[in-house]
This record gives C-alpha cells, sequence and structure tokens, in this order.
C-alpha cells in the first residue's frame, strides 16, 4: 500500500520540480567586463575568463596566458586591454 | 508520528530534485553571434553582450562600449564587427 | 482531506526544491579555452564557440565562421589563434 503512496509523492516532486528548475535556469547570465593598462599586459578580475584582448598601436596580435590575461605581441605597445566574462545567477 | 512521514517525504523531495536539477543544469548553454557593419562602430542584438570585435584595415585597437557596442578606433575605419554572446537555455 | 496532505507535500516541495535549485545554478560555469594554428584559419574543438581570433603580422581584420572557426583577413598571415568558450556544470 505504501508504494502507491510513495509514487505519488514522487509523480508530485517530478512534476513541480521539473517546472520549477526551467524556470529558474533562465537566472543563469553572462557577465562580462572590460579592463585595461599601460603597457603589454593586464588581468581580468578574479572569478573572470578572457575571451578577448585588444593592443594600442593597432595590434592584433595578442594571446590569452593562464586563462585570464592578456599580452600584445607587437612592439611598443602603449595599451592592453581584455575582455572579461563569466556566468552569474540573477535575482 | 507526522514528522517521520515529513522526513521520509523531505528525502524523497532533495534525492530526486538533486538528480534532476543536475540533468537539467546541461541545458544552459552559451549562445553566440556576429554582427558587422560599415564605419567604426557596430551593436550586438538585444540580450547580447560584446565579448570581442574586429576592425576592418588590419586594426587591433578597439574598445566596448556599454557592454554590448564594438568601437574600432584606428583612422578611416571601413568597417566594424562585433562577437556577441549570451547564456541561453535549450530544449 | 486528501488535498490538504497535498497542499502539504507541495509546500514541502516547492521549498525544497527553491532552496536547492538556487544553490545549484551556480554550477554553471564558463569554459574557455584558446587553440592556434599556422596560416589563416582555425577551429575550436568541438562543444566550443569562437568568442574571437587573434592573428599573426598584428592584423586585427578577422571573422568568425560557423560559429566556431576563426579566419583572418589580411595577406601573408602566419598563425591564426581562436579563443573558444562553452558553458560546463562543474562539481
Amino acid at each position: 500500500q505504501s508504494c502507491t503512496i510513495d509514487n505519488a509523492i514522487n509523480l508530485m516532486i517530478k512534476s513541480s520540480t521539473e517546472s520549477l528548475v526551467s524556470s529558474v535556469l533562465s537566472k543563469v547570465k553572462l557577465d562580462c567586463t572590460s579592463v585595461s593598462a599601460r603597457g603589454a599586459d593586464v588581468s581580468c578580475p578574479s572569478g573572470y575568463l578572457a575571451t578577448a584582448c585588444a593592443c594600442g598601436m593597432a595590434c592584433g596580435s595578442w594571446d590569452i596566458r593562464g586563462d585570464a590575461a592578456c599580452h600584445c605581441q607587437c612592439a611598443n605597445i602603449d595599451w592592453t586591454s581584455a575582455r572579461c566574462c563569466k556566468t552569474r545567477v540573477v535575482g
């Protein structure tokens, strides 16, 4: 007899959880910020990953080091900027 | 007597919710698109954030304004492109 | 009489699920990696999307093809690099 109650409760759990979870998933957002520094290197704030770098002197040759630090490779680079993103739960 | 039923139900809820939630989390995906425009500026579609910019004239000096707009800084820029991303719940 | 039990169970489900779900959402993280290749083209590993490209020869003119492949547009490009990201459920 108890297993019908179990099943009933499990069904209730499953249906109400599914709708709740799907509605809550959209709370996970992308959060991005930019940081800049003089010279050829700059690092993202803690918790962020670099998604791209920009450089002074019109330089398009860069690389990302250790997942969150931008390095501009051209000579005499006056500034370096990093675009930094992470996921964030909102609301 | 009721608290043992409460505990039993709570245990049922906890175990089935955990497995459901973990399986559903992978529905949160990254969604990216590119937009381009003539001139030195272009904005991402609503809801997207800019993760990088590309510029004509081999220019690698750009910045992101207001989280979703690319600006290419070199002179006589003929086109600007933005790479735009957001999170999206699939399925 | 049964509907009061239903309501009680539903309330239990709702409250415990909400707290669990919110705590679990933060398990969805951004995961990024970089790939490079000789020449003017490189593709992200499967499952990743390109968020930006870098090019040799100081070139800042690039485009992303098919969501995950970088193409550097300047002449005589010696290397191309792609920054590739996706969401990942941790823990």
